[in-house]
């Protein structure tokens, strides 16, 4: 279990003191954290109970969105956050076309041109990525389902990915694999392959069917839904990952549920079907 | 508007004669069939009906399933029929994960085995092109949006429909280009570029945001949603294709307003995003 990772936002109705004692309680190592969460417990007082706990931040969950105004200062205030918490990465999702917003409808300034929208996001990034660099933080690039290409990442593909963070040199800018966003992608295992040490964060989550009436919340408990774990975890491995693996899951029931009850059940099914993948 | 075809299931409540009727009346030349209203009108009917109306079948809906039980022998009907209707092309959808049923909770005998599935579609195909090449049919392979790879496609880029194509002659194994499916693709246009003639199918019709409860209802007439048509238009264009473009839209809304408003809408919105992509 010593790999296995809380993302927090799995047991969204605990603030950051529960969730890092949770973590305590069932013996794992490490967590992953949400920005708006760690502001409402306060970033110091976060550091010391980590630290206190002696967890490993996986991650900070997140940066991006940097097709939106405002964007640039954000990030900025991102990174210093994971500096702070010495996260392993933050979490970057890039953003979807500019005047999309997730949930509403389209409004008639929004922009339909998706090769602009990429053009900013790397073009952010140049700005971003030594910053972060200086501050020893490694902004981890997230390609997420392509069903959520126009309002959340026009980054859809981890080939795609790692053809924007080649540029910069590994330390600075990694890509995250989450089992949920890149589980159909025929091109997944060689694209792991390529990735290499580029892998900054390894997500586990299951996608379920049919998808709910949300589709953000599609997400499920490993073994709950169509994902089969065994070869992308073979191949991560494979690739030189070692750090840690976080699952985060946004689905009603799971979040209606007991946060003990979910940490129980995730390294249940963590063991059952994830562990076994990591010994070569 | 020569080169606009009306996908019948976008006026899903009229039959196979009030489509040809409809077709005919709003000055269309080509219709892309379904094979359940083709077999509720008659084959033998419907091929009078599209004969005397001088319509083209761009397309006939649609083979593949080839995952699930069965599957051979219904493509070879499917392609009788196709053969019979002198359809451009037969619209493969190839199937999801074998036990998995769209719409419908997953069952204990479902299989996760995504690698497994795509060779089984390979196999298939491997028996189907020869008949289809027979009978002067050409087969498209149709990549879905990654939302549906569990349940109806495990195909979902044009890059592997055309891996997957390359063996056969092009006038056996052609793809389709539905502008829903691909639109985020970041490889599309290079894509589009390589299938040149390989390209059986231009489909347009938008991805709407958000999508509605049901992901299969998310198709929207173009201008609808986030789609800009111009790039990929010219794109197949460029690559060569000179065929009908259809317009096919599974969307309650539309499904509900008046039918002859609808093709209306459908010419104008055609002639306003996609017809000025069309010349060089």
């Amino acid at each position: 279990m010593n790999r296995l990772s809380l993302n927090q936002w799995t047991t969204r109705r605990w603030s950051v003191a529960e969730a890092v004692d949770g973590c305590a309680r069932h013996g794992l190592e490490s967590i992953g954290l949400w920005r708006q969460n760690v502001a409402e417990q306060g970033l110091a007082q976060t550091v010391k109970l980590v630290r206190e706990a002696g967890l490993r931040v996986s991650s900070l969950c997140r940066g991006g969105f940097l097709t939106s105004p405002g964007a640039l200062e954000d990030n900025r205030r991102a990174i210093d956050e994971a500096a702070e918490l010495e996260a392993a990465c933050l979490v970057m999702v890039v953003g979807g076309l500019p005047g999309v917003v997730p949930g509403e409808p389209l409004s008639p300034g929004f922009s339909r041109d998706l090769a602009a929208a990429r053009e900013r996001v790397s073009e952010a990034l140049a700005v971003l990525a030594p910053y972060a660099g200086e501050r020893g933080v490694r902004l981890a690039l997230e390609p997420l389902h392509p069903m959520y290409c126009a309002d959340r990442a026009v980054l859809s593909t981890l080939g795609q990915a790692l053809d924007l963070a080649e540029p910069y040199p590994v330390e600075q800018v990694g890509v995250v694999v989450d089992t949920f966003h890149v589980w159909w992608d025929p091109d997944l295992l060689e694209q792991i392959t390529r990735a290499g040490e580029r892998i900054a964060s390894y997500q586990v989550c299951d996608y379920l069917h049919p998808l709910p009436a949300d589709v953000l919340l599609g997400r499920g408990m490993m073994g709950d839904g169509v994902i089969d774990f065994a070869p992308v975890t073979r191949a991560v491995v494979a690739a030189g990952y070692t750090g840690d693996i976080e699952v985060e899951i946004f689905n009603a029931e799971v979040w209606a549920a007991d946060p003990d009850e979910v940490l129980a059940t995730m390294k249940d099914r963590y063991a059952a079907l994830v562990e076994p993948s990591l010994s070569g």
